[in-house]
């Protein structure tokens, strides 16, 4: 079964999902998935909406097309995706290896469902977890001095892939705004804090000097401020005082794995929407 | 603001959605909540809608009446609420009160919308509590030799007070199969594991004997069968061996009120549907 | 069965549990608890035993001196406690009433140990809990102006009550530092978020524009910074999309409540020890 | 820095730790982590002693005959082990490899410490993951037939390599009594279930088909009873109506990673003790 998604934010008003639904009835289409909210502090329509393609009267690549009309009508942001696409996936590593092992043994065993197409280190250190997985590594490694070009040596490979989504796998580099905005909404990154507490370097340090009580990872999407991007997923392992500052760090991993996994997962199911700098997510 | 909330399972079929979103539409509602399921497995559409009626072309009085046509069309079971009826509430306990005065102070709050009636108790010891909150306490005591007259009793009250919803906040009395009957998926229990472990009494010693290092409380629909309905929710917390059968206990407590509060809550809210011993949370 | 509790730290050496042990051990006391901690990073050995005084041959009031020389030889900062001693507790509130309630109904079950002597609030509204639960109510309005001599009347009061443990529960007042330096590491507050995100005012409604995916509360000693106090306890929920400002400040009760009722038994079971803006806590 | 580890367990009486700690102080040795646990219960008396030997009078090798007498004494059970040994531990697999992999990735990182000798499994598709970690894997076929004879085989190899540890991590055979005999307390199994609730076969369906709202998994020393040992570790997630079967199975796959990994360690730190039936863990 192949299935279109549907995902649309608008101005609320009356008569939003009749107009969507009636364009998938009328064209023989069964919903699968009819997941909506509306933001009422802010009057926003948001809608996911997958339906089983297999008898729909309009051919796949004119889908988007014929649902224009009701798009403008309701003035809507609106994607179109199909189920059968697999998504291209590249993932930035710095020399800490457990989300990418995580990541990429996701991929293998289907829980995730994309296809990873590179790892860009600027350590060597990952090489033989990305071979051994049969995904290429790149070694680009970085300085102050050369961060233009290896940027747009990245850039250039992430074309050439055609690349979809960049996870940073703790990836400890900070990404030009240039960058970003080439991939807006399409990065995600791992920060191993429960934001906002703990910005920037360092956060298990930090969390130890403080003395918390429980420790926490958050993925979120990229962009030009650091740590303050739209946060699609986040929890927290407890800890005690007879965790030392290396026990954080060990716990932690498992938290930042399983948050960053959830959120890739999400994205490559086209579960999240982003509106002012915050994420509705139809897990 | 009122709303209708239109609660709906039926043989999953094409168009469903269209015809409730035009029903909705066409009579000027505007959609406010669209939450749909459907069993692949089974093959059953499941939905809950909610619109704004305020401007709805249909009087309150006659929504069930004109929505019966496409309730048949798709074979549906379906019911009707609307959100300014506020549920009466009877509420059953032994002499434990930590859920009681917990429900209760969550009515006089307002994050439970609701209005308790009455408790009935085939103890005296909770008395002063449903007395501090106002709301009329009925003493029932129980025997081995009495069941039939005392459930008589309270049907007899429960039936007065125009009883829509009975919860069971620590009451260690097994309710007859009639009784049951006649508030069928109305009945909410609490129950001090995490079902289907440890069904029946004495769950925290059993737990402990076992060497369990998690506990739990788990909220369900009363069936005829003891602890076996539909699970509404379930949650756990942590122990270890230096936990006593006191401890596990004293933190159970926590579990069990929230556990019980989220079960009724969203029961109050017209969010969750039962079918073929398993229910659908449209939380 | 009555049992002396000994609180210790000094610098970590060798020979310090010999010491302790044999101390117990040589006057016929036998130890029930042996919970000790050692922070490597900073050389500080802590300690709380806890032994069964029925058959000790040093009455009470004479072992704190009798431990004198051993405290002396290992320059230890040391606090000797009774399990029968009941201590007396006065509570802080505004006009929120949940954690109030939950605290008081823990006292009257034993959960808490301890005698809540006095509520003291500077709105009227929590009145009836507080006599329902047979504790006398001070009101006491606050004002810019009169801060001075309203904290001067409570610490009159609490000085009559011989009141060795304060609680904040959800006090909206700061206390000044002369007030904080007279309770040093006997105010308990709680929190309305996962710190060190979040201090100060509105919480719940800063992570709702933040858009983050849990939230949490924090119990923690008060310093005269405010919220930067030594953690003693932090617990969080999800959130999500869904949830709306209202049901974050719901949900985040639940945990406020755990939170801070675990705190304010831990500290009157004296499990916790503070140093250095942290807290030990021997759960 | 190498330490001893002192587990022990006797009858409760007074002045057991002062007698330990004298053992240690008396001979030079520095005391790191003291933990103790009674059983009031039972009046059985537990405790883990860790001490720095760097200056500890006596050689290792002499130092359990040393402590003898204490031992006798006192009728306790002890053993003595010393950090800087590392476990050699067999891992079996069947065909599922969430948990081999995560094992493995651990103790290349060094968040597990001991020393993967070998993966056996009666399928041959893990091979790859065992080599690309340098780990023997040895495929040994089972059937109804060849059960006695591919367990002598199996037990051949583990005493050849001086296995101290054996981890069944998804291993979907039931080992023989005489087995389970030769590595009592020490076989860990990863059960995707949280025990006692579905023992045996099949758990996330049944658990789908009860429609519960969390699924979890168990860590526990296999014994001659299916599912019943001593249980080591236990964790949830939380489910809903909308996770299939499916669902359940790839959410459960962390917990399972994650609750069996914290059993290995706690047992390769020597953190578990085991008494009828139940474990206590000095984490």
């Amino acid at each position: 079964m192949v299935s279109a998604i549907l995902l649309v934010s608008c101005p609320d008003r009356k008569g939003i999902v009749r107009e969507i639904a009636s364009f998938i009835a009328t064209n023989n289409g069964n919903i699968i998935h009819f997941d909506q909210h509306i933001d009422f502090q802010k009057g926003i329509f948001f809608a996911r909406v997958e339906w089983d393609i297999t008898e729909f009267r309009i051919p796949r690549d004119q889908i988007g097309e014929a649902f224009k009309p009701i798009a403008e009508k309701f003035s809507m942001d609106y994607r179109i995706h199909f189920s059968d696409y697999l998504q291209k996936v590249a993932i930035f590593v710095s020399k800490q290896g457990h989300c990418l092992y995580d990541l990429l043994q996701r991929f293998r065993s289907g829980d995730l469902r994309g296809s990873p197409e590179l790892v860009i280190s600027n350590h060597p250190d990952l090489r033989p977890v990305a071979e051994f997985f049969g995904v290429p590594f790149y070694h680009i490694p970085k300085s102050r001095d050369n961060k233009r070009e290896t940027e747009e040596k990245e850039l250039k490979l992430l074309e050439e892939k055609g690349i979809d989504l960049i996870v940073l796998a703790r990836y400890m580099q900070i990404l030009s705004k240039d960058f970003v905005d080439r991939y807006r909404n399409r990065i995600i990154n791992i920060h191993h804090s429960f934001l906002p507490a703990f910005p920037g370097a360092k956060p298990y340090h930090r969390a130890y000097e403080r003395g918390v009580k429980i420790i926490g990872a958050t993925s979120h999407y990229v962009t030009e401020v650091l740590d303050e991007g739209p946060i699609i997923d986040q929890d927290i392992i407890r800890v005690s005082h007879r965790d030392s500052l290396e026990d954080f760090i060990r716990k932690g991993k498992d938290i930042e794995r399983m948050v960053l996994a959830r959120a890739v997962k999400w994205h490559l199911e086209h579960k999240v929407l982003v509106y002012e700098g915050r994420t509705v997510v139809f897990d």
